[in-house]
């Protein structure tokens, strides 16, 4: 999916005039930056962290080309700023420490995703390309483990199929979001390129334009069956959709499934059902798809409707009710050489920041529950009772953890959500999860406050 | 922006499958497909076309590599697939036709976006990737011609930069809604990698923890200054906005401009500007940006407020009220050797199309307004008033017309919205533009859907 090298251009211009001004001004002091949700998006108690395996990969292999810093220096902004700078770009290479929320856990507002402690200037450079990974990846994987959870409502398993590349915002986007709809839960994807890259299922049926290029629909369907006598999946709604089930059912057990991809589905569904089973193809599965989304999936699932496989895109893959998290990257503290530890935070309106390098601590009830979390400072003793979340994956540029296979970050992000009570799993979710702030932090932010006041 | 070589897996899987299904069955007539959106989005009367020239660049260098035809092989639903179809891809190069409606112009539901006229097979394999990549561009571009026409709603000139490389879908996504905001009507964007791809000025002030970094505010700006003498943009937010603004104007007429990032932009604008009047800084200019859309600056504009820049990212870059736009990509007619040429149509449930290669014909008044629209059949002679719009791009697999720079594109999406009437221009605009279908084309849908009454 990535290139051998991440192009360092692929930011925007603020970050590298950024590091151009504090390497002029000879400013680069160890910092800490922390990427987190600063609001929660609606209907939602929870996230599923996503997105961070293609992060480490960025920030591996971030490197400036000649023809880059050539670019760079025709750019009127950068006139003054001295030569040896495009030298420090054409030698970057990333120093420090990445600290992460695992992929596939899941995560509350203002809980650290991504940690980077670096000098000032790599951790700056690196803002842009991290929020819009994480920010992709995270939205769909969140959207998609409600869309699953919508399909298996009634404790039935119904799988989910990712089908929404056309929908994504362009190729790579949909290679991301095939990914992340993977991790969140869905059992694989329509994508062929994602599905190599990532090691997932693919899938797929046949389009409209298969049935009306045959002489007939019962013509198109026998073709397509025998090329693909053990994988056919007929869509049934290019013409009349109960006729177009007929002909399928026509076929006899050879055929896997029919798709229905319009109309009322409550009742397609259920007539063709019994169609089907009427002419004893009881193991014939039929599949949905069409601007599906959790809550019109939750609706026929509880409505009792005989749909075996969802096939959702555009929802998930852009998702539709919020495309975008509140994602914020927030410089945190740092540190010139010997001297004294300084702490930053914003007091905008509305855009407190929290200081200090931190930590994630989660609590547990003995039925393995999450009972809640606490963010507190990097260097505290985890309260007894909870485990810290944040774990090292990069230490002085060199990666610490291997990737992990995405069929077990599936695993991990399923785990997850089944650890978090049921009231904040409702799709209409508008309860905050209890994350509590540590008495430490709690008062770094105040003295914090107090003396930003007169600055 | 694209690679050399464009990978033939990023698509869905049931484009391959139902490849090899048409390969394996010898079924592969010269096929016509075409591209269009079907119901227009919310609010919206018209759409600016954009992302063409990526498509073009797809389907002239759209090809299989082993690797990829061997992960095919592995595939249990290639199973019975003859070995004769994995070698036909390794051949696979485009060489039909791909007539299009000019990038920059506008369009209304149902009307062809782009037209691939080729053998069945090869026209099928493009469907993922141009819907996906139709999709975000139009969105995006069409979005940023909204919230450009808010910004200079009063009739003066508000330049609006493109802020949303961190919102968009991934750094891809970035990328391309970074060209399409600019062919939209932004002055230019934040992403370096796509101003310098496609030739855009590039922007960019600073961010909160470039202020935070400092020992002081006062010294943040100073430190900034230093290095872009001629190019400073003080973000004025960090702590109280409008002690910063006084900051800012201490550093005196060196400075370009300020940005508001958060609060009250219309009372916060107002003081701004007073406050720098006072100090004589009245070329100063004021730069809003958090979270704005085409709404939120038609009112600050409305309300007399003096900012002179936007930089929106999120809202335009997602399209966040509408970010999928429903396009289709639909078979219309097929032809095998010297036989008659075939018609399809759908005519499932809420999705009839219309069946035949189409083109689509605007009439324009004696002041050169648009008129409407009449969608008719490919070789109608064009009605007399009106000029066709699709043009052809791609003959027999060579591209027949050159690429455009941006700046002209953008310049055609200005002269094409300046002869919309403004009622269809308005921001809550429900009413749809008067596209007619020809008396040919009507008679033919008429005809065709008798016919597949019984089929």
């Amino acid at each position: 999916m990535m290139s051998i090298e991440s192009n360092g251009l692929k930011t925007d211009l603020y970050e590298l005039t950024m590091a151009a001004g504090y390497y002029q001004n000879r400013h680069n002091p160890q910092a800490v930056f922390e990427l987190y949700c600063h609001t929660m998006p609606p209907n939602r108690s929870y996230l599923v962290a996503c997105g961070l395996e293609q992060v480490l990969d960025y920030i591996l292999t971030l490197r400036f080309r000649p023809d880059d810093t050539r670019y760079l220096k025709t750019l009127p902004i950068f006139k003054k700023v001295d030569a040896s700078f495009f030298r420090y770009l054409r030698n970057f290479k990333f120093s420090g420490d990445v600290w992460a929320l695992p992929e596939g856990e899941i995560c509350f507002a203002n809980e650290p995703i991504v940690q980077i402690r670096a000098p000032l200037i790599e951790a700056q450079i690196l803002e842009t390309y991290l929020l819009s990974v994480i920010n992709i990846q995270t939205s769909v994987a969140t959207k998609a483990a409600r869309v699953v959870s919508a399909a298996c409502a009634d404790g039935r398993r119904r799988p989910v199929v990712d089908f929404g590349a056309r929908r994504a915002h362009g190729p790579g986007a949909a290679i991301m979001a095939a990914r992340a709809a993977f991790i969140g839960g869905c059992l694989g994807t329509s994508n062929v390129h994602a599905a190599r890259e990532f090691a997932m299922p693919v899938f797929g049926t046949m389009a409209h334009s298969w049935v009306e290029a045959f002489e007939s629909e019962s013509a198109a369907f026998k073709r397509f069956h025998s090329v693909f006598p053990q994988h056919t999946i007929l869509l049934v709604d290019t013409y009349a959709t109960l006729a177009g089930v007929k002909k399928a059912a026509a076929l006899g057990r050879g055929i896997r499934g029919i798709r229905l991809d319009s109309g009322n589905l409550h009742t397609l569904g259920r007539r063709s059902r019994r169609l089907l089973d009427e002419n004893g193809l009881t193991s014939v599965k039929i599949l949905a798809s069409g601007n599906l989304n959790e809550y019109k999936i939750l609706n026929l699932v509880r409505r009792g409707c005989p749909i075996d496989i969802f096939g959702v895109g555009t929802e998930m893959v852009v998702a539709r009710d919020f495309p975008a998290l509140d994602l914020t990257y927030k410089l945190v503290q740092t540190k010139c050489g010997n001297a004294q530890v300084r702490y930053h935070m914003k007091t905008s309106a509305g855009k407190h920041t929290m200081p200090g390098r931190k930590q994630v601590f989660r609590f547990f009830n003995q039925d393995n529950t999450i009972r809640k979390d606490m963010i507190g400072l990097f260097d505290e003793k985890p309260p007894a009772g909870s485990r810290p979340l944040l774990v090292a994956y990069i230490r002085r540029g060199r990666r610490v953890q291997a990737p992990i296979a995405s069929e077990k970050l599936k695993k991990r992000s399923a785990a997850a959500l089944s650890h978090l009570p049921g009231t904040y799993r409702s799709l209409r979710s508008q309860k905050a999860f209890p994350v509590m702030i540590s008495p430490r932090l709690s008062r770094l932010k105040t003295v914090q406050a107090r003396n930003q006041g007169g600055c």
